[in-house]
């Protein structure tokens, strides 16, 4: 953890991106209206997880400093850790040359971003002799 | 650049990852057969790009040790610096929780992943006052 984002009391700090209108508004949604946000650890530089983004998720994300998805499955905002306490606090944010792809460098609370307690959602390698299929 | 790929003659050499059918199978694709493919860098950890990828060329990825993608716009195959020499070799290819979104590792041949001559497609961060918009 960045002791710079550790208040006197241990709690971690949310730091907010105060992005332009301009920003916002460049950036490319598909047919859906969403937008992948690859999550990448602050530090260790882990490769976390992929989610998706619409607008309002983008938004609540870079004005709390905490990731906020939009569920596909769910049709639901989520906040990554609400329920688990695996929180993402967001410290850089970033958009790719097409301005098609979001990646979040976060400072990563709990055990990990992955739902099986992994810490990267990518644990599993093409040619480990892992059991492939989703878990 | 990782010495035990580099051959006598300074080459990079390719290291084609053996995957089973029976994890190519579990792949799972979006509506237009594509999944989306994060690449990051070998060493230092660095998020490259992100492009999208049908199971053609995920298999010519695995099979040649080098990165193939499918162009949604062009609708073409597309090895990664083939025309530009921005060559990326295959290291490690990795698989989400999901099976919906792949991670490669690759060791980054030329001036760097993006067609604008940056390293990383994500050279820009929201808030920065840098220029949003496609480039």
């Amino acid at each position: 953890m960045d002791p710079a984002t550790e208040t006197a009391t241990g709690a971690i700090e949310a730091t907010p991106i105060r992005a332009s209108e301009e920003e916002l508004a460049a950036v490319s949604y598909n047919a859906d209206g969403l937008v992948p946000a690859i999550v990448q650890e602050q530090g260790t530089g882990d490769v976390l997880m992929l989610a998706w983004m619409n607008e309002e998720a983008l938004r609540q994300t870079l004005e709390t400093g905490r990731m906020w998805y939009w569920s596909r499955s769910r049709q639901e905002y989520w906040c990554k850790g609400e329920t688990s306490g695996d929180r993402q606090w967001v410290r850089d944010a970033r958009y790719d040359c097409d301005v098609d792809v979001l990646l979040f460098v976060v400072e990563q609370e709990g055990r990990g971003a992955c739902h099986t307690g992994e810490h990267s959602c990518f644990f599993r390698a093409f040619g480990s002799g892992a059991t492939p299929g989703p878990v």
